[in-house]
């Protein structure tokens, strides 16, 4: 039997440990490895409920079905792709809780798999099996990406919004009207996907010029150590220093004949062919943020673009490389409203950097459900828990992306 | 009176010298100043020649009116902008030549003016007024590019080719299915053109991501001089060194379900984030590679797009950052063939650097004479002297950019 569909917790046995981790998941990028996993709430309960069987699958529910309830959260980690070792150790020390990766159909075998996606679920996959024991069950990751996205969009309120002058501002998305949209995922790379319903989507583009374009060509010409570094230098940096902009060109007039300001930037990076400076001779925090603007501006520009092929008016923007970054956010938002002249919209996602690894998390039950009673039931689930979640204030909104999802599975 | 009017050598003294060099025009970008300029061959006699009026333009010509031509050739000079001194000591040698440059109606008043269009026309007016007492007469940038690209698509013969597989293929443009096409132009930033007909067009759009940032960037990362010395570094590098492909992501296995090999690039500088190297630490010619082929590929992704939105199957790349190297061609050529899964083609222009130059130095004849007659006579008598021009070498075609044209001039 597949193994796929025995990942799901089955009837936990209750003397475990509150506070129990279950269904880790993991998505390994050329950058980074994400992580998501499910703790259960020390006091919460366990219920069992009944629920009939659907008729449109009658090989998977054939007769009434206990399903455990499961409260809990869902909670977020991120390693440096090149740092696998402290992902694996990280891991290790949650494997003997880990009840729920046994072999459903013969515990005894003691193998353990994980879901997982991305590239390194391919490339690790030995040194998963090596070091921890545990298989890598492989899931597509656009799949993923699709997956999460929708169950992101789909099921957590004041999860997208816009950033326009500065603010945010969250969006209620009516979910007969969600499709189809663009999404734009900037990892390492950049995907943008045309997205037409649960699992109905096509890769229609994407750039080679992203996240981890920014931080390596950042890492050469700033020397900083991490990406949260780059992203803090760009911040208090003035692109003009190096960017040539149509006023350097010009005189310090417009372009006004083809709607160019003077202060619209003709070629990122130009100001330094004259310059006769090295390097060394420029603030990094100038550098920083002329490569984040001409990264920001590029992806905007491409996904617009895009979108406009395919006639799609929203367009949200996923990945780690956006970060909440006020400034990636404002430049990806402008360059979106000055290409489609104010027709498309950029939207952001405030789990953005977890979409793929949602979307693995979410194939542990994709494969033993029928998808439409998971999506069901992780979408009520995880809105009715909302209510009581003391942790999160919808007031603030500004939750960072690490923060759990407050999330009850129901298991079969 | 309009002084663009009147910059026509209106019957030149036959005593003059031989070689007399006459029309100069100039395009100043950001980063590198073009000149175009024509000089009578010392052996041309000067015909004149009689011509019907049209009746189309009753206004223009009525009556018969007679036209001088002088046989000659254009020349083309390219100065970097920053060593704009060059450029005015190179104008100023040749200054006293410049018969053409007086001003018709009244030319005891010895003000002189030359065509010049690019940013520079306006930022550097002063400048040629103080140094040269020659004032610029300043064309649009944008009505340049697209009257030098169809005089050279129409006028030129064995000036269009494609490069595939590492071959140049001559092209023979049928004028009457030329447009629409798109016209791209590579110079500090990029300019994307829809071209409908003579002077019908719209600047769709473009890109900040161009020749000043791989010249900038370029310099910045090699600490190379010269944007030739930069090229030649790239012809010698190896962009997987630096590049993050997606067989590094997927542990060498390609992510075929959605066409992506092993070998495609996933993250442009995406190894620099692991590597745990310095910027010096990289073989120039590795960066400079990675470098050319990001942006190479960013341009023929953007203007594919553009091309797509408006059903256009030929995209013309023009610009000084093409210079005719074959990596730089065929990384464009890949990308819109890759994009457009061959359903558009790049093809790139001899003189791709001098585009809007040429069309500075054409309107010297668009504002005295009827465009339709001048096209016409620009175009028949280049193309009648080109048979007998010995310098010229149909079976090669590889003509440096350059090289001169051999041209005739009607004067009215």
């Amino acid at each position: 039997m597949d193994q796929r569909q025995t990942a799901i917790v089955d009837n936990p046995d209750p003397s475990q440990s509150l506070g129990q981790i279950s269904h880790l998941a993991l998505d390994i990028g050329g950058s980074l490895i994400k992580v998501v996993y499910f703790s259960r709430n020390r006091d919460s309960s366990v219920d069992h409920k009944g629920e009939s069987s659907s008729n449109d699958n009658p090989g998977v529910f054939n007769g009434n079905r206990k399903h455990t309830v499961l409260k809990g959260k869902l909670h977020f980690a991120k390693f440096e792709t090149s740092k696998i070792n402290d992902c694996l150790e990280f891991i290790s020390s949650k494997k003997h809780h880990l009840g729920g990766f046994q072999h459903h159909e013969n515990p005894a075998k003691d193998k353990k798999f994980i879901k997982a996606t991305g590239g390194g679920a391919y490339k690790f996959a030995e040194l998963f099996k090596e070091k921890l024991g545990i298989g890598l069950d492989k899931e597509d990751e656009m799949d993923c990406l699709v997956a999460g996205a929708n169950f992101l969009l789909k099921a957590v309120p004041r999860e997208v919004y816009t950033y326009v002058d500065g603010h945010k501002e969250f969006l209620q998305i009516d979910h007969n009207d969600l499709y189809p949209y663009l999404l734009v995922n900037i990892g390492s790379g950049v995907s943008m996907i045309k997205v037409d319903g649960d699992g109905k989507f096509e890769r229609v583009s994407g750039t080679n010029v992203g996240g981890g374009t920014f931080w390596g060509l950042g890492r050469l010409l700033t020397r900083c150590k991490s990406f949260d570094e780059l992203l803090e230098l760009s911040h208090r940096g003035n692109n003009r220093v190096i960017d040539m902009l149509v006023g350097d060109i010009y005189g310090g007039t417009d372009y006004s004949k083809i709607g160019l300001s003077s202060t619209t930037i003709a070629s990122s990076f130009g100001k330094a062919i004259s310059d006769n400076k090295e390097i060394d001779d420029y603030k990094p925090e100038d550098v920083a943020r002329s490569l984040l603007r001409m990264i920001s501006n590029n992806i905007g520009q491409i996904s617009y673009l895009n979108a406009l092929r395919f006639g799609l008016k929203r367009i949200f923007f996923g990945g780690f490389f956006i970060q909440g970054h006020p400034y990636t956010m404002d430049t990806i938002s402008v360059a979106v409203h000055f290409w489609s002249k104010g027709e498309a919209k950029a939207m952001f996602l405030r789990h953005e950097g977890f979409l793929g690894v949602l979307g693995a998390f979410m194939s542990y039950a994709k494969h033993s459900l029928d998808d439409s009673v998971v999506n069901q039931s992780m979408q009520s689930l995880v809105n009715g828990s909302y209510a009581s979640d003391t942790n999160y204030n919808p007031q603030n909104g500004d939750w960072s992306d690490n923060e759990s999802i407050p999330c009850s599975l129901y298991t079969a």
